[in-house]
């Protein structure tokens, strides 16, 4: 298997942790935003959808989206529910993730931090993804405050999933995470799993 | 099982189109944008997120998200491919469509269409949208130029998916649907199936 993989996206991260978390091999394919590499990949149709991560099987075979990669690699593990309903309200975390979350959170700190990017980084949008921002981690935080994981009982791709942004989310997007005690206490307990790994490791 | 179901949202039909292929049996309860029966949904917690479509199990446990719906109840269907790997380009499919093509083709026909919408329905930004969502119909178009069906080669969940928004975009979105013929041909497709219903029925 070969992760084409961007270093500093939530994206890509999500996926190193699980594989991180499963000790699976995996070759990695570092394609960081601007690099010749990230243009190879991008030019020779490496990247379905021309988005990063993507999973290159050995048989040629290709999978995009960073949370059906998780699903792949996670099918019939620990972060796999075995009840038919949680498994459906874990997936309903990872498409709520990628529809509310990421674009609030993700975009806020990639607005603030990659110069490429500085030009939509306008006072007004900044507000308005702070404020869309604290509605989505109050929606996690509700949660949290009742149960120690997202979905279910234990814990499961959702919050690795959403662990990705939402654990950079004070330092990066500039959220105001001493509002989300529970939040805080969640992320601890995922940084706590045995072969955990940072974004940077 | 109860449905809770926006008549003209293409994320509820979706889900709808689903149950009328399936011959399953589910009560729907109707809940328009503006009306009673979505602020009674929505004020007693009736919709995780806070989000249309739900679904009620008779157990009492709720599950959002239309594409986790879909999985929910298409898992083990012939709508659910057998191979796991044919499986997880499925599923890329359905976390695309909420990343990609919905926002930009779901979001212009609500711009057009809802009169609390109009507001936001600026030149620039119908312009932006039209741009976006010609560019996610030829990621489509590129792919039912060769595949009859958008992941391996037979139907599947992210072709009922992908079909409720996509087969409204030129009525309601004024997308130029003419420029693509693989689509129109997939559309066709999928409205040939046994038991189809649409948008209205």
């Amino acid at each position: 298997m070969r992760l084409y993989s961007m270093p500093s996206s939530g994206n890509s991260y999500k996926v190193r942790l699980l594989l991180a978390l499963l000790g699976r091999d995996c070759e990695i394919v570092d394609c960081e935003h601007g690099s010749v590499a990230k243009e190879d990949a991008r030019a020779t149709g490496a990247l379905p959808f021309g988005k990063l991560p993507a999973l290159h099987l050995n048989d040629g075979r290709r999978i995009a989206e960073s949370n059906a990669i998780l699903c792949f690699l996670g099918e019939g593990t620990r972060f796999w529910p075995a009840d038919p309903v949680t498994r459906a309200q874990m997936l309903a975390w990872l498409f709520w993730e990628q529809y509310n979350h990421e674009p609030a959170i993700a975009v806020r700190a990639a607005l603030r931090n990659y110069p490429h990017r500085a030009a939509d980084a306008t006072p007004a949008r900044l507000a308005d993804l702070l404020d869309r921002g604290h509605t989505h981690l109050q929606t996690m935080e509700d949660r949290l405050a009742a149960h120690d994981w997202l979905a279910g009982e234990a814990i499961s791709l959702a919050d690795l999933c959403l662990y990705a942004y939402t654990h950079s989310a004070g330092v990066l997007g500039g959220f105001e995470m001493a509002r989300f005690p529970a939040i805080n206490d969640w992320l601890a307990r995922v940084a706590a799993q045995p072969g955990y790994k940072g974004l940077n490791d």
